[in-house]
């Protein structure tokens, strides 16, 4: 983080069906109540320009796209999102909170697509330089209650389309970040109960609010 | 050049107005003529999701794009073509002749817009490995005729829309690179009639042949 901006960047992540979705008013009412303006938005798109590459990345319409493609337009719609939404509300005190970062990167393209890592870690020094998140929540469930949980949803799309075995080795790329950067990445265990899920999210939340003086 | 590729990679560069547009089709037949196929393609582009990628950098609507985003859009395509179109053909044995390439990045972005050339070095590492073009043909006109030329065209796109200052730019990051790279590119004075600039096309291209044993 750079030590001028006042606000702070908060992401959250996870595989399909966490629940992440369910909980991102929930995280952002806590930090607003400790008298914080946050700022939603999410990855990949948050700008208009990312918006368009997020419907070429999700859609179905370019499928069998090349791996190298995929990872330069969703770093694309990050460098947009960064420089047009991120930043400039760091810069002016305001938090931000962001459904999905690198993380998912590393994880879906990284972990589960077999792309390389150090291809990855590139690209996010080149479009981040030393940015990173200061707070990430990772909402961590069973591939298979995952999937469940999301095929109650809409029409699948084109990474919800992928088979069992790419799930389980997203979540396993995520779990290996939380336990490389512990600090930064806490793991919320999102199989039990609504409540009880986020009162994980409550501890965490409030823990890193005192611990930046609030 | 990989060495195991029976095709050749030729490009074709300039500013705007420098008459490549008028070429191509000509340049497509001296190759012909000696017995090659030969694939005619262009950048940005080149593949469906390429086309929709150029839609988005040359379009009117996401005006204000960050640097950052316009140049991985670009190499996002960039991606999309080799992967999908420019390497496989050059594998079958097929010439491919391509309407910009990465030289544009850098004369461009690079020079035109100021980025920085050691970042457009790390995409070009990052998605071309060691492949450049074999041949190069840069056409190359002074600003104002260019300029006079492409007006009596169509509708100016988001670049043509640019002021005179940067076209002078991107002329001069064209000639660098071909006083860097005097054997790949090979500079064709656009100024005079289409016969004599032609017959400079003629020259450049039966010397290629000719080096290659054709």
């Amino acid at each position: 983080m750079n030590k001028t901006a006042k606000g702070r960047f908060i992401t959250v992540e996870g595989g399909e069906g966490a629940g992440k979705s369910s909980n991102l008013a929930f995280i952002q009412s806590l930090i607003e109540t400790a008298g914080k303006q946050v700022l939603f938005t999410r990855e990949p798109g948050g700008t208009p320009l990312g918006e368009a590459i997020r419907e070429l990345l999700l859609g179905h319409k370019h499928t069998g796209m090349a791996d190298d493609t995929e990872l330069l337009l969703m770093f694309a719609a990050r460098a947009e999102h960064l420089q047009q939404k991120i930043l400039p509300a760091l810069e002016r005190g305001i938090w931000v909170l962001c459904d999905r970062f690198t993380d998912a990167s590393f994880a879906y393209q990284g972990a589960g697509r077999g792309l390389s890592l150090e291809k990855i870690a590139k690209l996010q020094q080149f479009v981040q330089g030393n940015l990173r998140p200061d707070l990430t929540l990772l909402f961590d469930v069973p591939v298979d209650t995952g999937l469940q949980r999301a095929g109650k949803r809409s029409e699948p799309d084109r990474f919800e389309s992928e088979n069992r075995d790419f799930f389980e080795k997203v979540r396993a790329g995520y779990l290996q970040i939380a336990t490389q950067e512990p600090d930064r990445v806490q793991v919320i265990d999102a199989s039990p109960a609504l409540e009880i899920v986020q009162d994980q999210i409550k501890t965490v939340v409030q823990h890193y609010l005192e611990s930046q003086g609030e």
